[in-house]
């Protein structure tokens, strides 16, 4: 007796039955998914429909049928023409995470191709897209055409998604963020594999990250997504692998777009931060294993400026100089160690809202970003600082922004007398395969 | 760190606290209310805080505070120039339910004033107005002015409720019908009892419906939702108390606009079915002693005459014709009883259906209805029935309708062997207070 018209479903009976607890079938997620990507559900019924799902969860079944659905929603791409195995890695998201950007030419260094399509930064996590985009020339929007191009000069390319990947997820994600709708893992699983696996790619490695910085606090819930996202990626097809990495503080010793780059391409040298390196290498051995890949190792790639040549190649090709000098922010200031001993904690998620303040992130989709702006760390947990010296340093190109970056850093950190000996989580956590 | 413009509040952090478990503050529920009605809060956003609450539930308090914010998201109107105490009754909806008809009139007659804002039906529910609006020259939209004078010379009004009557109500009402976040018992309850308190009618007495035709099905969730409402009357300063009444079997029998009219008429006339007139002096009973009126019982009314004086100068006032003949249905068709026996059971909610499909109810609010189309009952539950003879005939200007009615009759009635006793529930099955 519902008032639907002539379609097979309706709405309300779809949003009902998982109100209530029910499991949907495969034909209405199908048609759930089709009808809101062509506008024929509305966005508050697929709002409390998102909020059902919330609150009452998802069966195997169905968050696999509706991952699926949004990729059929879209066109799934096809890397065959490359030549080479494709893997790829995804991160969920953290403060200072940069290692797509040795990671992805390390791994092509080592005989696979690597098709990444990324994503720009909301909130206090930054984006790949907006590092990338601080190298003058550097290109984000790429056809299709183009980066199969790029992949098969490079080896690897880092892009934004063309506007028919998964369109339901576009829609639905946005849907999402203004309906309190963001913290389900159904949702979430779906949207981050559902882009993945129209992708394309053969193999995936899933970098979940834990702790304050990150979306998920707390080990359980990052393993539940990490379990869920792989399975995600198996009923699909793709081999995919999980890693649980420790985001309680930033990645590395810098936060912000250019100043992160310069950091990548000190790894992609052989040097930079002993965590970037470790992480890179770490993920870079599970996408190439994910490919049936062996015989090189990416520590090598790195160390031996094979890495760097397809770095070089990579931005050059999406238009960008790798020899330009890098953005520098205007004005800088010193937050000062107050006391000496040992730096026991430093707060990912308050250093990530501070960049974010500084003018590194944004805070709506439409928002423009500061390539220069950003957070220096002089040291990391577990090292000796010297009272007065500094520990930080903050850049934008608007000082007015100094204030309320500060104000977040208050409590940001703890010093502990010399000779302490800070309990540290290691940086990979667990392993969900 | 959210993203809100300059407003107090932030919608995705109301629907967040919500979905978590939480209580929401006054101004909390204050904003919440007023954004939605300025169109602050979006309408996915708004569907998702009210399945959060379908989910979660809400405290006697936030209830409370909900409902006073949608009374006063418009004007509560204000009958002390009428110089008599105001009392009413609401029904959360039946088969047959015409017991406004004789009801107000009695009241009317006994000394009380009745400001009846009633609505017009929507599935397989009647609504009052519709009912009314089969009088020729009837009309149910009257200026608050115009109420006032219909009250004062008549002694009682049954009208259209004026568009600033409890506004956000309304555009919470239309969403909730199509996001699935109709049955929620604070949604359902404050709703109600925002109109009915906007209305400023002085006392109150709900008669809420259990059994297949209402909307509660069973008596637990009908004591639930009366005990809503009746703390939600007591809290805005209204003598409020709630009968549970049978719905299992339609009420009178006469299903349909001017076939319950008739009926009425009947009853007002001193006669008609039992369960109509017992319903109808119960509840004046209770209407009356919540406004503190005693001495005139509201029996004597029907039977005198002065509840029927009511009646013509109340239907006068609004334009009707209260002589003129009740439009009739062009095509009639007997359901006969297949068998001799006793009727034990007559199916509200298929009757209620089958009155709908024939015309008289609507599935979308801007359908029309028929006037004279419905299902009239030759026989009650408990009563005797000939093989062969007619159990129900169906009234339609449309005769292509027969087919679906005659569907859902099919297995709406029992015929035990004659001499079977049916054990029947009674008319009254609870009483709130």
């Amino acid at each position: 007796m519902s008032s639907s018209g002539g379609s097979r479903f309706d709405a309300v009976d779809i949003i009902r039955a998982k109100r209530d607890g029910g499991e949907l079938s495969d034909a209405q997620v199908d048609w759930a998914i089709e009808a809101y990507t062509a506008g024929e559900i509305a966005d508050e019924q697929m709002s409390a429909l998102a909020m059902a799902i919330l609150l009452n969860g998802m069966s195997r079944r169905e968050i696999s049928r509706w991952t699926d659905a949004m990729v059929r929603s879209g066109t799934r791409m096809d890397w065959s023409g490359v030549g080479r195995p494709t893997t790829d890695k995804h991160s969920t998201g953290g403060v200072g995470d940069k290692i797509t950007l040795p990671l992805a030419p390390a791994v092509a260094a080592c005989g696979a191709a690597v098709p990444q399509l990324s994503g720009r930064g909301l909130g206090h996590t930054g984006g790949t897209l907006d590092k990338l985009e601080s190298i003058p020339g550097w290109r984000a929007s790429l056809s299709a055409d183009e980066m199969l191009d790029v992949v098969r000069g490079a080896g690897a390319v880092v892009c934004a998604a063309t506007e028919d990947l998964a369109p339901a997820d576009k829609k639905l994600y946005a849907l999402r963020d203004v309906t309190g709708t963001v913290e389900a893992i159904p949702l979430i699983a779906s949207s981050i594999m559902s882009k993945k696996i129209a992708e394309g790619t053969g193999a995936l490695v899933l970098d979940v990250k834990v702790g304050s910085g990150a979306f998920m606090k707390d080990v359980t819930s990052a393993q539940e997504l990490a379990r869920t996202m792989v399975d995600l990626g198996t009923d699909a097809g793709v081999r995919t692998v999980a890693l649980l990495t420790n985001m309680a503080t930033p990645l590395g010793l810098t936060v912000g777009n250019a100043l992160e780059v310069r950091e990548s391409v000190d790894v992609l040298a052989g040097g930079g931060p002993e965590d970037v390196v470790e992480l890179t290498v770490t993920l870079a051995r599970e996408m190439l294993s994910a490919a049936g890949i062996d015989g090189k190792d990416p520590a090598d790639a790195l160390r031996d400026g094979s890495a760097m040549d397809v770095w070089r190649a990579m931005v050059t090709a999406q238009g960008g100089d790798p020899d330009a000098p890098l953005p520098k922010a205007r004005e800088s200031h010193a937050v000062l160690a107050p006391v000496t001993g040992v730096l026991t904690d430093l707060d990912a998620y308050r250093v990530g809202v501070a960049a974010w303040r500084l003018g590194a992130g944004r805070a709506r989709k439409e928002d423009a970003v500061q390539a220069a702006a950003g957070v220096e760390l002089h040291a990391k947990p577990g090292s000796f600082v010297g009272g007065g010296e500094p520990l930080l340093t903050l850049h934008t190109d608007e000082p007015e922004r100094f204030d309320r970056a500060l104000e977040i850093l208050d409590g940001a950190y703890t010093i502990a007398p010399s000779g302490a000996r800070p309990d540290l989580p290691p940086l990979v956590i667990d392993r969900v395969a």
